[in-house]
């Protein structure tokens, strides 16, 4: 189950030309694959917002799902392109360190790197990989081959170096590290290493020169235009301005640093 | 027939990592769907706009299609999720308005709280109802489940408050409603109540300090960047500036008023 | 194989209501059909953007594919519209130039003008013929109606005409003709075009006040932040910045002269 459907995330921008090729390439191999858009707004060449980016949007597909990864600034060079088979789905995508957070988190069954040229488009160009070799690649596994197949094993993936949350005692120091659309601040501090914090108004959380205490349930737990800290879909601890954006409001951007105290 | 698609309406923004952790719930409860985005860009928070679009967007839709709608400033509140089957499909969404003005327009068949946890994901959030309630409970739907089964029955939609139009003796008073991709100016006057109003120049139509006259077929029907009034595709009145934004030449915005007099 | 496949290219903007409406069409006809948007960002009425980009967005769709184009200044207006068998594959369009570089390029098997009543919604409106005529008549090929039964037969499509590209002794001219996500500039000069050029230092690009030599094969050739020439993934030749946006460091826009000489 799940092995027809198969998820594109690029930085090619909202309805550009490049995603509707690399469509036209899956379904000329396999016109019955189910494609689905994850984001193709992908900050150009920002392999860590990627990365982030599909921890949140992967993990509710089912097992068997073929996700495809195109934020490539290495296009041309002699980076590997691999296929990844994490918590049994697969993950095609260049090797910069992109999947790297997702197969830290997760159990990575096998890791195969795409040298296999007969899975490749004929005509292979020097700045498209995604749609030459990439989306030839999923379509070829969605109607059923073995991703061995796809070319030789690997032992592991590019490292992508990333702030670590600082937990001691009475005190967590964190960073913002995405924003969603509603300009709610989303930190890399996630349920586990909020365990042992108190959730009432003896924690104070500062950022930048903001301060809220507590952490609630849901945004409607407090009025109309108030700071509130709560843990949100993701699992991680965010910061929201209820009814409104935080980023705007505050200012604040992705980098910033969040302290937890009590 | 068609109740195998499932179509997305929310203010997540194109492309947000909650749209498709949405349609991974879909996907991973019936992986067949078909999956159709009607909007993610109504403006956050915005459950009149979210209304309005509905009306033109759905409406086309076959039979028995499913319509989820996350609109949802009240998540975590105790408003309810409904599954009301409006002209044979079913919209599934908050029950803050949002559904409000299609039900009066149309035939309500049933309404029914989404209070059965069975149908729900195994762990709810407070702050994403959207992936934890409406999309597995679409997805179940479009297996076959009848909607009696996912939760209890209700007698009614929450209210949502309209600025109606007024039709006087020689003399209509609307608003500008919404403005489309184009710029044109839509109004909330609909043909029905255009009913008596002559369509050549002796109507007069002037909204803030603009004025043109006569109401026409189509855009062509004027020399490009003149002002002219026409009933547009989905059946209300519009201004237009031929082959440009009157939104932008004008200035005028969602909310101003607009008066016919003959 | 293919004639499932019906995708989508319009000025309507991302997400807007109008194409949900067009997809509701389509799927009251066939609801097994597969949509595919390509593009919905054409600016508006922008016939000769929309024009460059199906020749990027189309070509790697399986033959049979049923292209349906919304790019539609004329809609009211007497203007036709058609349905174009270019190399096998449907293309929907009014027949206003949009599809004249597609048919100049490839092999024209047939056009006919959407004439048979028969296939269009039963209510035409003056102004969205994308959802009354062209969606129901892509909907009805992709059941398997023969193109030949939407109406008469034409001899030819609506001209449009392009800058050229000068081919003389030692130097070629040709315009920046599309800008991408990423900001490079992409010409109007072919592989073909470039036959005789050599592809090393001698060679001197000029565009606006900016030069660079060589014709390099891929972004990674060079540091980042120079400029560079290459032929991309279109077969064309583009300007662009090593891991930024030429367009932006640059300011040149469509239209911009760019000479080659050796």
């Amino acid at each position: 189950m799940g092995n027809r459907i198969i998820t594109l995330t690029t930085d090619f921008g909202n309805s550009s030309p490049y995603v509707a090729a690399m469509k036209g390439v899956v379904l000329s191999i396999n016109s019955t694959a189910t494609l689905v858009d994850l984001t193709h707004a992908v900050p150009p060449q920002n392999i860590r917002q990627a990365a982030i980016g599909l921890m949140t949007s992967t993990r509710t597909f089912p097992e068997g799902t073929i996700h495809v990864i195109v934020v490539d600034p290495g296009v041309g060079t002699d980076r590997s392109l691999v296929c990844a088979v994490i918590n049994g789905s697969y993950f095609l995508a260049p090797d910069n360190g992109v999947l790297d957070a997702l197969a830290r988190a997760n159990k990575v069954d096998k890791i195969v790197a795409l040298t296999n040229a007969s899975y490749w488009l004929p005509h292979v160009s020097e700045t498209f990989h995604g749609r030459d070799i990439l989306a030839p690649a999923a379509a070829h596994l969605s109607l059923g081959l073995p991703c061995e197949s796809l070319g030789d094993p690997l032992d592991s993936l590019t490292h992508l170096s990333w702030p670590k949350v600082k937990v001691m005692s009475g005190k967590i120091e964190g960073i913002i590290e995405t924003i969603d659309s509603f300009g709610n601040l989303i930190t890399n501090i996630d349920e586990e290493q909020l365990g042992d914090v108190p959730r009432d108004e003896s924690v104070r959380i500062l950022c930048d020169e903001h301060e809220t205490q507590g952490i609630f349930q849901t945004y409607g737990d407090q009025p109309a235009m108030t700071l509130i800290a709560l843990v949100g879909s993701g699992g991680r601890l965010e910061l929201a301005i209820v009814d409104d954006s935080a980023a705007i409001m505050l200012g604040i951007s992705v980098g910033t640093k969040i302290v937890l105290s009590w």
